[in-house]
């Protein structure tokens, strides 16, 4: 144990050193594929070496070759944090090495989870009575969502918007289920008037797309859904969180419509990766797709079998991070973070709208601005290419409607005014060159 | 970050302390349900607490209703390991937060981990040229192998042992397949002689089930399975960890044949929760079943797009845990806790045959040993009861041709001599009264 104290000492250390550090580094990798790879060995290693070699080598060999997530002018995909309390309680959680497959295997693990999950209900505003448990991504929540409204309506048809993230489409194949992607309407939002939903299994609607932070329309999505017999779930992994904050409910309008709903809390409440949060409204039905456990069979522990409405059986303890961040921040400190990240978007769509060189190709939604330079596709692709080999910032791109698009998406704590003031900056001095 | 150095110290003197203590707890939660979420507050919490609050309640709420997964005496289901370098592994994984949504994302856990993930598949004597990677169950990773299957043959059944693990059925029974369970022979080995395996996508063969760690005829089922034009994947959740000794090799034969294989180092070499690795051979045709990018749109990152071969997309850095044990115990020292659990397992199953009140009731593999106390079901079922009670030792039982039997499941590195012998004591005082 004095080596786990003194190793402990040494990673914590290096974990310290790497966050007060991490705005100096680039944030995107600048390594090309493979570059890595060919520095590491090709073999394992029979005898064992102290943990301090493993820390150098993080240090020598691995470094260059992260994204730098935790980085302030990390603006790409959607920003996120591992927030301080969150780390620790990974280092907790990873001690502890609770393997919940059942009740008795972890009560802690268990009863911590439903107890937080439903926390986090109630701050977002959702109805009483629905049962929330963790999954590992959206991808994974989703793909169970789907196995639910497949066993329920006995339909093999998912429905979602043109901009529904990937993930649908990727679940949806995995499961042997027909994918249609309906047109959405000018303002990005999803419409399913004039569809025939008769033989539609799941409606998927978005709140916060991936490419637009647009809003589907989810009260009439669920109304005409549940009309036709079909499950209605919503995908509100990233805008989901903002609803912590009563000025953003809007976009949560009809959401207690849903049948199922999944948040991330790893986008954009501080949590480590990975915390993906599933609730249902139908938890009976839902657990009927996934258990194996004969109604008659079931004991006061199977109240709490939450592998019965999920893929998977061993369940890592992700209850403890997000017990940790709630407790820190507490709701409060979470939503004035959140405030400014808006506050930040807000601030940079209004540098890109007054000036003559640059437009916002779509409204500014939450945290996150799209925008294009005036000019080509090419010379906006261009550009996205030298601002992140600069490695000053990081930001992604989309397309609408055929056009290159940029995207600059806040959402790490550490970002402050003179992150993103740095972002316009570099975006205008490349474009000029 | 002075609170991130300060709450850090408290968080691994905890952790450090969890593992002095963990063996003078109760090995299996003594609580009942509900009584934990009956002192966890109802509402969360608007304001911030200090992290110190966290582990305090840590301590005073939560401990109690951990089932302690790292103590010496935990026999159940399949004992683990989350070893020192694998516990600071995660602190640093979760302070470096890499989502690895694609190659650029992270090269450095996307490359580290078809590095280390190769390492492992060197050390068990697999065949070159196998693409590995991580998922975090096997109940994902073979999920995601019957998606392949049943992409690559077009066809909807899968054939398992009556012995085959649950979650084959629940993978099954998710994507909407077809799950037929085929008897074992006298020596708990799946035979499918006699059936017609035409339109069969995947035939699962199992080594080292997880009521018995019997094996099933890998070469004889890979042989019948290929030529019914089958896919066949082997499950080595558990057992598979060993054949990084020469002398258990006899249980790999016939997986060089196998088109997908899982191995779970969170089981048996000493990785924390969780931890999943999933080998193809056919790693093209395996890709193919999930991706969304067509062939014409492949670049040189594609080759290292893992979000391709499994159900999720964002990626938590889970390579680093298994980099870090791999290096701090080396192949040697992995080997040497191997054998002792082999030897300490030999030592138990001999007490046992040797006893005349004890009977083994299948033969003893690995670090596993199935055996029951001379008398009846509800007797042997009390006697389990007792002792997981005394919260000295905690076993788990299965059932044999419809007997309630015992299993005790050596696999927790500090596991000793001492605690094995306690164990039977203690099966021996409570069978006594």
């Amino acid at each position: 144990m004095s080596d786990f104290r003194e190793d402990g000492a040494a990673a914590l250390e290096w974990a310290a050193r790497y966050l007060e550090r991490v705005e100096e580094l680039p944030v995107l990798a600048q390594v090309q594929p493979g570059e890595l790879s060919a520095r590491l060995p090709a073999s394992p290693p029979q005898e064992a070496e102290p943990f301090a070699a493993v820390l150098r080598d993080l240090d020598e060999l691995l470094l260059p070759a992260f994204t730098n997530w935790q980085h302030p002018r990390f603006f790409a995909y959607f920003a996120v944090t591992a927030s301080e309390p969150g780390i620790l309680a990974e280092l907790l959680a990873a001690t502890l090495n609770q393997v919940a497959i059942v009740w008795r295997a972890s009560p802690a693990s268990t009863e911590l989870e439903l107890r937080v999950v439903d926390w986090v209900r109630q701050l977002l505003g959702l109805p009483e009575g629905w049962h929330g448990h963790i999954e590992d991504t959206a991808s994974t929540s989703t793909l169970a969502a789907l196995i639910a409204a497949r066993h329920v309506t006995g339909r093999n048809v998912v429905v979602c918007s043109e901009h529904a993230h990937s993930s649908v489409e990727k679940d949806a194949r995995m499961l042997g289920m027909e994918l249609r992607r309906v047109p959405a309407d000018d303002e990005l939002r999803m419409r399913v008037d004039g569809y025939d939903l008769d033989d539609v299994a799941a409606v998927v609607a978005t709140v916060g797309t991936t490419s637009f932070a647009s809003v589907d329309p989810v009260r009439e999505l669920a109304e005409r859904a549940h009309a036709a017999g079909a499950w209605l779930h919503v995908d509100a992994a990233y805008a989901g969180s903002s609803w912590i904050c009563e000025e953003e409910r809007w976009s949560a309008d009809g959401v207690e419509l849903a049948d199922s709903l999944v948040l991330n809390p790893h986008k954009w409440l501080l949590v480590p990766m990975d915390c993906s949060l599933l609730w249902t409204a139908r938890p009976d039905e839902f657990r009927e797709a996934f258990t194996l456990t004969p109604e008659y069979l079931r004991t006061a522990d199977d109240a709490f079998a939450l592998a019965d409405y999920g893929p998977a059986l061993g369940r890592r303890f992700r209850s403890l991070k997000l017990w940790a961040v709630l407790r820190c921040y507490g709701a409060e400190g979470l939503r004035a973070i959140m405030r400014e990240h808006v506050r930040l978007a807000e601030l940079f769509a209004g540098w890109v709208a007054e000036s003559d060189d640059w437009e916002l190709v779509a409204p500014q939604r939450f945290s996150l601005v799209v925008f294009r330079r005036h000019g080509s596709d090419s010379e906006n692709e261009e550009l996205l290419s030298r601002v992140n080999a600069s490695g000053e910032i990081f930001i992604s791109h989309t397309k609408l409607d055929g056009r290159y698009v940029l995207r600059l998406a806040i959402g790490n704590a550490r970002t402050t005014e003179a992150d993103v003031r740095r972002a316009w900056d570099v975006l205008n001095k490349e474009a000029g060159r």
